[in-house]
């Protein structure tokens, strides 16, 4: 039996997160794209993790980050070429997880063709809960998720609404990279993004499931320069 | 004493690949880039690593991958807001590396102002040499990198034409993310880059340091589709 220490340790192995972006019709919309023909695929270091109850860092020159609530799928065991059909059987549990986005170096990086490494890449960038066991969530594609900025609601939606479902993104991730133990995807926002500020405090939530709580404050610039 | 072992087992320990973009003026100059003000960054997961005498595979519906030979700087301990005055004291070793990159899909990829994740990060897109002790390596500022295909000569450049220096990558980048040991930093290409075909093979090296061998073949595709 895998003990609840053993789902935790998920996440201290990965050695990558897999961003989907625009997976949400309703988003893709909101921030002026189109809905994609396939997935929108970005990486973020696992060192951008930041565990419930800690504090995201907002980086000089910026006042704000965009918060995003995402549903993470994480990876179980070894994937590579894995059908749809058989998906499901790689995912060792989900977990929250807020995929916060500097959405002004964001908007630069993109009118230049460049990466998105720096506007979601960051430490505390990835705040995420702790991993729920497979077995109490019995249908990932219906799942209330909720994001709240000092009490306000901000986001709130259901993974039905997924654009590219959780065992087609495991197929088609899969065929481009292996997936190992303990990486995760990140199965895109609902609508709602906006920023949060310095001071700000910010409680999400799987209904019925799990909430977590993180404040935001600035990150101390470093002085070497 | 730091055995041979040791420094192989540095890439097996890292979970993340820093790439450099336009890091050499001739380079960016030869892909119609303007030189950076700041890093180009983008990031590839450690699934790509591919060892020496490996074979590079080409997914459908690609022909051919260009050769971006480079630098990779190993990192040797964490290191997050290292000045660059010490910066030098957090390489665990150097070696030398294919930043293989599907062009096609990179260049649709600028002009959609989305991420170079499926152009840079499949397996097998980064091959690697074994890992240089530092002790070896007196001024990885003036080294020569070379590549051939099929014998002949693509690239011939030296580290010391780098725009960004690896004391300013490492503080830079640390500024930006924790680096841990066995995180690789790939510092850049020199110019020459282009394609490489099925059934081609690369020889890269660093001059009178060490060399690599690599054969190019079509990647078997996934048939569950
Ligand atoms: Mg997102
Ligand atoms: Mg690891
Ligand atoms: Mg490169």
């Amino acid at each position: 039996a895998t003990t609840t220490s053993a789902y935790q340790k998920l996440l201290t192995i990965g050695t990558k997160i897999i961003g989907v972006g625009r997976n949400y019709a309703a988003h893709a919309k909101e921030l002026g794209n189109a809905v994609p023909k396939e997935p929108v695929l970005f990486l973020k270091p696992t060192t951008s993790y930041l565990e419930n109850g800690g504090k995201i860092q907002v980086p000089h020159p910026l006042e704000s980050l965009h918060h995003e609530v995402e549903l993470a799928v994480v990876i179980g065991q070894v994937a590579r070429d894995v059908p749809e059909a058989s998906a499901m059987n790689y995912v060792g549990g989900y977990a929250l997880a807020l995929d916060m986005t500097a959405r002004e170096i964001q908007a630069t990086a993109k009118a230049a063709g460049l990466p998105w490494t720096i506007a979601k890449g960051q430490d505390t960038f990835t705040p995420i809960s702790s991993v729920l066991p497979c077995s109490v969530v019995p249908d990932p594609h219906d799942l209330e998720l909720w994001l709240k900025v000092d009490g306000e609601t901000r986001q709130k939606g259901s993974t039905k609404d997924m654009i590219f479902k959780i065992p087609y993104l495991i197929s088609h991730i899969s065929s481009i990279m292996t997936l190992l133990e303990g990486d995760v995807i990140l199965t895109g926002t609902p609508q709602g993004v906006g920023p949060v500020r310095v001071g700000q405090k910010i409680d999400a939530g799987i209904t019925g499931l799990l909430d977590v709580h993180f404040e935001v404050e600035r990150r101390q610039a470093a002085n070497y320069s």
